[in-house]
C-alpha cells in the first residue's frame, strides 16, 4: 500500500513536471518566441499534449487508481485530494473512445476556422451546420457520461461540473435569477437617471514607458512578488504559472487607454497572487494551483473590480498617479476617475461590458445552452432567441449575428458549460467582500493603499489551500456557506445606486 | 525493415522534441524567468535530463540500433547519418555504468564549487585533490572505452573525438605546431615594433538604447532573420535554437564598451545564421543542427573576426555608425576603429585575449591535457608547467594560479578534450576565407556591406548540410581537404603584419 501511494505520487509528479514545462512553453510562444516558428511550435505543442494524454490514460495510471480506490479512507487528506483530481482527469480522458475524441478535435478545429470567417462575413448560415454537428457529438458524449448526471439532474449538468466542480443547473438557476432580478431593473433606472459621466479625459495620451512603470508599481503594491514573477507583453493578457515561485502575467498597452492596462494588470495580478500564495506543503504538486476557474476568477475580479473600481481606490491612487501622468489629467479628481472607470450602459459585446451589465451577457448564453441540451431549441432558431433575450434583459437588439451569438469562440471549440463560470468570479468576490468587511475596515485600508491585510486574508481563507478542496468544500470550510448570488446582487445594487444617485 | 526504420525515426523524433523543449526552457531560464524560481527550475531541468537519458539508453533504443546495424548499406544517406549520431549518443551514455556516471556527476558538481572558491582564494592546493580524483575517474572511464582509441592512437584521442568527431592527437599536433611556429615569433615582433594603438575613444559612453538599435541593424544586415529569431539579453551571450525557424541569440550591454556587444552580436549571429540555414529536408530532425563545435565556432568567428574585425568592415560601417554614436566618436576613422578592435598584446586570461594570441592559450591547455592523460605530469606539478609555457609562448608569467591554470571552469566539470575545439573555429574560418576568395572579391563585398553573397556561399558549402556529415567528411565534400592549420597561420600573419607595419 505504501508502495502504491509512492508510485501514485511519482506518477503525479511526472504529470506535474510536464504540465509546468508546457506552461512555460506556452508563455514563451505568446511572449518571447519569433513569429516564424509557429508551425514548429504547433507541432511541439501537439507532441506534448499527446504525451500528457498518454500519461493520464496509461494502463499503469488506471491500475494505480484501482489499487488505491478500496483504501481511500486510510489515505491522508492530501493524497485523498490528489486521488480526486487524478480520477477526474482519468475519467475525462477515457470515457470517450479515442477515435471519437480525434474526430471531435478535427471537427472543432475546422469549425473554429469556419466560425472566424462566418463571423467576419456575418453569415450564421455558414457556421450553423458545424454547430449542429458539434452539438450532436456533444449529446452523444453526454450519453456515454450519463453516470455523471447528478440525482434529479440533466445532461447539461455534466458540462457545468466539468468547468466548476460541484456546480449544477439548480445552483446556477438560483444564482442567475437573483442576479437578473436586481440588474435588469437597475439598468432601466440608470438609463432613466439622466446622469452623464465624463469619460473623455481618461483617453488622453500616456506614454507606454509611463504605463509600464505604473504596472510595476501597482502590481508590487497590491502584493504581486516580482522576484517570483514577470510582467510580459502579449496581445491577450493572461496569467500562467509553472509553480508558486514562477508565476507570470502579461498585459498590453494602448497609449490612449491607460485604464485598460491598469485594470488588466490588476486582474492578472489577482490570478497571480492566488498562485504565489499556495501553501508550501502542496506547492509543486498536482494540488499546487488554484482550485477552479470560478474561484480563480474571483481573485482577479476582486483586485480588478472590488478594489480597483472602488471610489476608495481612486482616493488612494489619484494624487500619486497625477504626479506621473501628463497634463491631460491635471484637472481629474478621484471622483472623476471612479465614475469613468464604472460608466454602465447596455452593450452588445461581453468582453467590453461594464461590471454591472457583464453578468447578463453570461446569463443569456447560459440560458440558451441549457435549452440546447434540453432539446428546447433548434440551432436555426438561435439568432432569434439570442436577440429576443438581449432585448428583454439589456434593452438592445444586436444589428448583426456577428455582434450577436457569433461574438464568442467557445461554441466553435465545442465548449458548453464554460460560459457561466465567467459570472461566478464576480459573485464569489462579492461574497468574500461581505465576509472580509466583518473582520476589517476594507474601505479604509483601500483608501490608505494598505492592501497587505486584504491579501493576507485571502491567502489564509483561499490561496493557501490550492486545489485541496472543491469550490463548494472550500466555501464551507472558510465561510460556512456555498455560493450565494445574493451578495453579488447586493454589491452591484449598492455600488451602482450610489454611483448614479438613484 | 521498413517498419524498423519508421520506428527508429519516431524514436529520434521523440528525442528531438524533448531536445527542442529543453532548449527553449534553458533560454527561458537565462533570459525570461524570475530569479525566485531557480530551485523549481533546477528540479525540472534534472527531471527532463533524466527523461532524455532514459530515452537514449532504453532497451528499445538498443534493439533499434542492433536491428538496423546489419542493413546500414541499404539505408538512404539521411537515415545512415541519423544512425551514426544515434549510435554515438547511445554509446556515450551506456559504456560507463550508471552508478559511476552518478558518482562522477556528484564529484564534478562538488569540485566546481570547490574550484570557484579556490580560484577566489588563489588556493590551488584546495582544488588539486578534486582534480586528482576527477582525472583518476576519467582514466578509469577511458579504460572502459579503449575500443574507441584510433589505430596507433592514445586514450586522450577518445576525448578529442568526443568533442569534435574525427579529431585526433596527430591532427591537433600538426595544427598547433603550425600555429605556434607563426604566432610565437609574431608576438615578439609586435612587442618590438613600438607601434602604439589608440583604444581610449572606443570606451566613450554609448546609450544602451543606441546599442540595441545597432544590434538589430547589424544582425539583420549580416543575414540573421529576426522573423525566425530573437535578440534577448543575458549575463552570458549565447545562441540557442529549437530548430531553424526559431533560433535565438543573447547579448549584454556595457555603456562604456559598445564594441563588446557589437562583437558578441556578430559572434552569436554567426552561430544563428548557421542554424537558420539548415536544409529544409533535414530541418527538425536529429540532423537539423550544426555538425560540431568546431564547425559551429568557425561560423561565429568568421562573422566576428574575419568579417567584423577587418579593415573593410570598418570602412563599410564607420560613417553609418558615427551618425548614431555620440560626440565622443566624431574624430574616429575606419582605420582607428580597425586598429582598436585588433590591438594585440600577450595577456593572462583566454576569454579576454585578442585574435592573434587567443590560439596560444588553447595550445597550452591542450599540451598539458595531453601530458596528463599520457601520465607525463602530476597534478601537483601543473602550476609550474603552466607558468613555464606561458613564459615560453606568450612571454609572460601569471602572478597567481587564479589567473593561471585555475582561470577556466572546464576541468572542475571533468571536461578534457573540449578546449582544443576553441581554436578550431578560427582555423576553419581562415580556411573558408581562403576558398571564398577564389570565388568572389570578399574585401570588396565587405567594404560595400554586401554580406549576402558571403552568407549564401557559407549556406551552400556548410549550413545546408546540418549534421549530415562529420566535420572531416564535410570538409572533403565541400573543399576536397580536411582541416589545414596553414590557412589560419597565414591569415594571422598577413593581418597582423600589415596592422603593425612589420
Amino acid at each position: 500500500m505504501e508502495q502504491t501511494v509512492q508510485d501514485f505520487k511519482a506518477y503525479l509528479e511526472r504529470i506535474t513536471m510536464f504540465g509546468q514545462a508546457m506552461s512555460i512553453l506556452a508563455y514563451d510562444a505568446e511572449v518571447v518566441a519569433p513569429k516564424g516558428g509557429i508551425q514548429a511550435r504547433a507541432k511541439r505543442a501537439g507532441f506534448f499534449s499527446l504525451e500528457m494524454f498518454k500519461m493520464i490514460t496509461a494502463d499503469t495510471a488506471k491500475k494505480l487508481l484501482d489499487d488505491l480506490n478500496p483504501h481511500l479512507a486510510d489515505l491522508d487528506k492530501e493524497t485523498k485530494a490528489m486521488y480526486r483530481l487524478a480520477k477526474k482527469n482519468y475519467d475525462e480522458y477515457t470515457k470517450i473512445p479515442p477515435e471519437k475524441v480525434q474526430a471531435f478535435a478535427e471537427l472543432t478545429s475546422e469549425a473554429t476556422e469556419v466560425w472566424a470567417n462566418a463571423r467576419k462575413e456575418n453569415n450564421f448560415a455558414a457556421f450553423s451546420p458545424y454547430l449542429k454537428r458539434i452539438i450532436a457529438m456533444q449529446k452523444e458524449f453526454l450519453e456515454l457520461r450519463a453516470d455523471e448526471i447528478p440525482e434529479g439532474g440533466k445532461p447539461y449538468d455534466v458540462f457545468l461540473n466539468d468547468y466548476e466542480d460541484g456546480m449544477t443547473i439548480a445552483k446556477y438557476d438560483d444564482f442567475f435569477e437573483k442576479l437578473k432580478a436586481t440588474v435588469v431593473p437597475l439598468i432601466k433606472q440608470i438609463a432613466n437617471s439622466g446622469k452623464k459621466i465624463e469619460t473623455e479625459f481618461v483617453k488622453s495620451k500616456v506614454d507606454i514607458a509611463i504605463q509600464r512603470e505604473l504596472s510595476t508599481m501597482l502590481a508590487t503594491k497590491i502584493g504581486y512578488d516580482l522576484d517570483r514573477g514577470v510582467i510580459g507583453e502579449a496581445a491577450h493578457p493572461f496569467c500562467s504559472g509553472a509553480e508558486k515561485t514562477d508565476v507570470r502575467i502579461t498585459t498590453r498597452y494602448d497609449e490612449h487607454d491607460f485604464l485598460s492596462s491598469l485594470y488588466s494588470i490588476m486582474h492578472e495580478c489577482g490570478h497571480a497572487i492566488y498562485e504565489q500564495n499556495i501553501g508550501d506543503d502542496i506547492a509543486g504538486t498536482i494540488l499546487g494551483s488554484g482550485t477552479s476557474s470560478g474561484i480563480h476568477e474571483s481573485q482577479s475580479r476582486l483586485y480588478e473590480n472590488v478594489i480597483g473600481r472602488s471610489l476608495e481606490f481612486w482616493q488612494y491612487l489619484t494624487d500619486d498617479l497625477k504626479a506621473i501622468l501628463p497634463d491631460g489629467f491635471k484637472n481629474a479628481t478621484s471622483q472623476m476617475f471612479f465614475e469613468a472607470a464604472n460608466e454602465s450602459k447596455p452593450s452588445l459585446i461581453r468582453v467590453e461590458a461594464d461590471e454591472l451589465t457583464y453578468g447578463l451577457h453570461v446569463v443569456i448564453r447560459y440560458e440558451i445552452e441549457k435549452m440546447i441540451f434540453a432539446g428546447e431549441v433548434e440551432v436555426d432558431d438561435l439568432p432569434a432567441l439570442w436577440n429576443k433575450k438581449y432585448q428583454e434583459y439589456l434593452g438592445i437588439t444586436p444589428p448583426t449575428d456577428a455582434d450577436g451569438l457569433m461574438q464568442d469562440i467557445h461554441w466553435s471549440g465545442g465548449m458548453f458549460g464554460y460560459f457561466p463560470t465567467y459570472a461566478l468570479g464576480s459573485a464569489y468576490a462579492a461574497q468574500f467582500l461581505y465576509y472580509m468587511r466583518k473582520e476589517m475596515d476594507v474601505d479604509a485600508l483601500i483608501r490608505k493603499g494598505d492592501f497587505a491585510p486584504i491579501t493576507k486574508w485571502l491567502e489564509d481563507k483561499i490561496h493557501v489551500y490550492g486545489s485541496m478542496y472543491t469550490p463548494n468544500d472550500l466555501m464551507e470550510l472558510s465561510f460556512g456557506e456555498q455560493l450565494d448570488g445574493e451578495h453579488y446582487a447586493k454589491y452591484l445594487k449598492d455600488k451602482f445606486t450610489a454611483l448614479y444617485g438613484l
